[in-house]
C-alpha cells in the first residue's frame, strides 16, 4: 500500500495542533492504517515565520498552490469562517481532493450544498471537528450509535459560555467581571458576542441536528439567547432548588415535530450534565432504543481539536486506500416526512422567574395574579436572607407552562412599577 | 445498491434486542446506508417459540444451517461465551461470511486469533457491542480518537457492582441485603462471582487495552478484586474524604510500562465519574494530545446493547457494498516496543486503609509503628462517632506508597489480635 499525502491549509491553533499530532504520532498512525499518513503541504499567509522542524514539503502562503498540489490526496481545511475557506473547500473538491474541515460556520450554514458538491465529485468529507473539538460526537452518531433512532440531544458546546457561568457559581461574581477576567487569560473573546450571546452554540447546535436527525436547520431559525443576564443570585437560587445554571443546547423530537433552542437552563445537580465545569463541552444524547449516552471533552484546544481532524484525517486515508465510495451525507437520512420544526413559544416546561424590586407591600400579589390570568400554577417563592443584595432578588418557580404563556406573562410584568428589570424566565430542565 | 443480508445468531435478550430495531428502524437505517439491511435467518435453540411478527426468512435452530445459509453475508454471534459461540464464529469466518459479536469473553481471550482468521479469509468482524453494551467505545477508540495516543483509561464496566456499590452508599445497607435484592430484581445473577469479584470486568478491561493500546492482554493477567468487603462504613468514610467507592478497571502507561487492574478505589467526588450512578457504565479515556474524554451509557441491557450490534452491522454492511479490505485488526497497532505489563505491587497511590478492632488502649501506637516501619506516611487518622458500629471501624489514609509496602504492613498488621478482620486497603485515585 502507498502512502496517504495531506495538505494542511491554515496553521493557526488547531492547523499546528494537528501538524504536532501527525508528526509525533506518526508512527502509532502508520501502523493503524497499515500506511503511511504523510503531510507534504503546508499552506498559511504566515507560514514562513512558523517553525516546522523536520518537515522538508512545500511550505506556501498559497492556498490554490496546496488544494492543486499533484502529490495531495486530502485537504485540511483549517482556515474557519466562510470566506477563504469556502474557496478552499470548493476547489478541492472540484480538484477531486478529499477534504477534512473544522469549519463550524461553513457546515452550518452549508453543509448539504458542501455535501453534495463533493458526492458530485466522487470524493469523501469529514467534519469531526466543527463541533466540540475533542469529543468524537460526529463519529458515535453517525456510526457508533448509528442504529438507534435519536430522539433528544442536550449539549453544552460553549467552552467559553460554561468557563463563565461555573466561575460566577464557584466564586459568586458578577458577569461583568468574570468575563473581563476571561479575556485577559484567552478564554473569550475580545469581542464576546459570539460566544456569550450563543451564536457559536446555535451552529454547532444546527449541525448535530443534521447528525442526529438528517435535517437541514438554519441557525438562524434556532431560538437563541445567551447568559449576560446570569448572575450570582441566579446559582443560589439554584442551588437552594438543587439545580445548576448551564447553557443548553437542546433539540427534540416529539410526534414528528423537532424543537430546537440554545438558552440557559436550570439543570437538576444530580444529572451529570450539571457535572461538566470550566471549558468543558459535553453532550447528553437520549435514542429510542439505546437509552441515555452521554460524552465529555474539551470544546476546544490544539492538540484536542487537532485529534479530530488527525483522526479524520485517517477515516478519509481509508476510505481512499479502500476506493470506496463516499459516504452518505448526514443531511440525507431525514424521516420521509421531514420533522416539522416548531417554534419556540410551543415548548413547555417548568420555569424560573427571577425578579428584581423596589420593596413594597403587595408585591407577590401582583405578580401572582398575572400568572393567574395566564393559568400558571406557582409551584414555590423562595427569597434568601443575603444582606448585601440592596434589590431584593427573589425566585418564584412555576409548574410546567409553555413558553408562549410565560412571554405573556412576563410581558404583562414588565409593566409593574416596582420592577428594576424585566423579569428573568429561565426553563427547568427536569427530563434530564 | 443490493441490500445486505443478516443471519442473527442467538436470540436472548440482545439478538431479541437487535431484532426489534433492525425491524422497528429499518426505513432510518436504510437511508442511513443507501441500501436496506435485511435480516433473513434467526437462529436460536428456542426459535419456534420467539414470536416473530411479519419475520418471513429462515427460522432454524440449527446454527450450521444459519452459519451457511447462501444468501447470509453476515452473522450476528450473539450466544456469548467460549462454547458454541466459537464455533459459530469460525464457521462464519471460515464460510466467507463476515462477523459481528458481542462475545466479551471470547474476543477476550482469543480475540487476536480470532481477528487473524477473519483476515486470512477476508472478512470482516466487528465486536461493538463486548464491551459496555451501550457506550460505543470501540468506534470512538477506533476511530472517533484514533489520531490520539492514549496514556489511561478508566471504567466502570460492571453494571452490577456499580449499582450494588450505589445502592449500599444511598442507603446505608449492608453488602449481602443489597445484593439480595439486586438478585431479586435481576441486576445480579443466582451466582454473582463473575459480576462481584470483578471477573466479567477484567474481561472488559481486557478488550478495551487492545483498542486503547494496541497490545493483547491475557484476563488472568490482570490484577482483580471483587467489591465483597465494600460496607456502609466504608462510603461513610470516603464521603468525609469527600470521596466515593467504585470499582474501577484501570489501564495506564508512563515510560513504556503498563499497568492494569480491576478493583474498588476512592474516587474524588468532583471527578465526573463519581456521579456514575445505578446500572451505568463509564469510560474515562486520557490522551496525549486529546487530554479527558468521557463516555457514559448503558452497559447491558437488550436494547442498549442492541443498538451496539446494530451499528456494527451497519458499519460491516457499508464495508460489503464498497468491498473494503478488512481493517487492521486493534490487536496489531503496539509500540515498535510492546509495553512490559508490570506487577500490580508496583502501582504507587495513596490509600485508605480501614479496621474493625476490639477497642484496647495502643491500638493507633501498634498500626503507626507497622507502618513507620514500611517508610509508610500517615496522611490522616479518622473516626466516626456513629453509635451502633460495635465493632469501631476507623480509618488511616496515608501517602502514595507502592502496593507492595501496603501488602507488607496489611500482612503485618493482620497479626495484631485486636483487629477483627485484616485491614481492607482500598487506593485513592488522585489523579481523575
Amino acid at each position: 500500500m502507498r502512502e496517504v499525502r495531506v495538505a494542511l491549509v491554515g496553521l493557526g491553533n488547531v492547523g499546528q495542533g494537528a501538524l504536532r499530532i501527525l508528526t509525533q504520532n506518526a508512527d502509532q498512525i502508520g501502523r493503524k492504517l497499515g500506511f503511511p499518513l504523510r503531510v507534504v503541504c503546508l499552506c498559511s499567509r504566515r507560514v514562513q515565520s512558523i517553525d516546522t522542524p523536520g518537515f522538508t514539503g512545500l511550505k506556501t502562503s498559497d492556498w490554490q498552490e496546496a488544494v492543486r498540489h499533484p502529490e495531495v490526496d486530502i485537504v485540511a481545511e483549517l482556515i474557519g469562517g466562510t470566506g477563504v475557506a469556502r474557496a478552499v473547500i470548493e476547489e478541492a473538491i472540484a480538484a477531486g481532493k478529499s477534504v477534512a474541515t473544522a469549519n463550524k460556520e461553513l457546515i452550518a450554514l452549508d453543509g448539504p450544498e458542501v455535501w453534495a458538491a463533493a458526492a458530485r465529485n466522487g470524493v469523501h468529507l469529514a467534519m469531526e471537528a466543527s463541533v466540540a473539538g475533542g469529543i468524537p460526537i460526529h463519529t458515535v452518531l453517525r456510526e457508533g450509535i448509528a442504529g438507534d433512532r435519536i430522539r433528544a440531544m442536550y449539549g453544552i458546546l460553549n467552552g467559553t459560555c460554561n468557563y463563565i457561568l461555573t466561575e460566577i457559581e464557584a466564586h459568586g461574581a458578577a458577569f461583568q467581571k468574570v468575563l473581563a477576567e476571561a479575556q485577559r487569560l484567552g478564554y473569550a473573546e475580545a469581542d464576546p458576542s459570539a460566544d456569550i450571546d450563543g451564536l457559536d452554540a446555535r451552529s454547532k447546535l444546527a449541525i448535530l441536528a443534521a447528525l442526529g436527525f438528517g435535517e437541514r436547520v438554519a441557525p438562524a431559525d434556532i431560538y437563541t439567547e445567551g447568559i449576560r443576564r446570569i448572575s450570582p443570585v441566579d446559582f443560589a437560587y439554584a442551588h437552594q432548588l438543587r439545580h445548576t445554571v448551564r447553557l443548553i443546547c437542546s433539540a427534540r423530537t416529539a410526534d414528528g415535530e423537532l424543537l430546537l433552542s440554545v438558552r440557559p437552563a436550570l439543570v437538576p445537580q444530580s444529572t451529570i450534565l450539571a457535572s461538566v465545569q470550566g471549558a468543558y463541552n459535553a453532550i447528553w444524547v437520549r435514542g429510542e432504543f439505546g437509552a441515555d449516552t452521554f460524552y465529555y471533552g474539551r470544546g476546544a484546544g490544539a492538540d484536542p481539536t487537532g485529534v479530530a481532524v488527525v483522526s479524520d484525517l485517517m477515516r478519509l486515508a481509508r476510505d481512499l486506500a479502500d476506493e470506496v465510495k463516499p459516504r452518505e451525507s448526514p443531511f440525507g437520512f431525514a424521516q420521509l416526512q421531514p420533522y416539522r420544526k416548531v417554534p419556540i413559544t410551543r415548548a413547555k416546561s417548568a420555569y424560573y422567574l427571577r425578579f428584581r424590586v423596589q420593596d413594597r407591600p403587595g408585591i407577590i400579589a401582583q405578580l401572582a395574579a398575572v400568572l393567574a390570568a395566564e393559568q400558571i400554577s406557582i409551584d414555590a417563592v423562595l427569597q434568601l436572607p443575603i444582606e448585601d443584595w440592596r434589590d431584593l432578588p427573589f425566585v418564584i418557580t412555576v409548574e410546567p407552562a409553555t413558553e408562549e404563556c410565560i412571554r405573556q406573562a412576563v410581558s404583562r410584568m414588565s409593566r409593574l412599577d416596582f420592577l428594576l428589570e424585566p423579569p428573568l424566565a429561565i426553563p427547568m430542565e427536569r427530563s434530564l
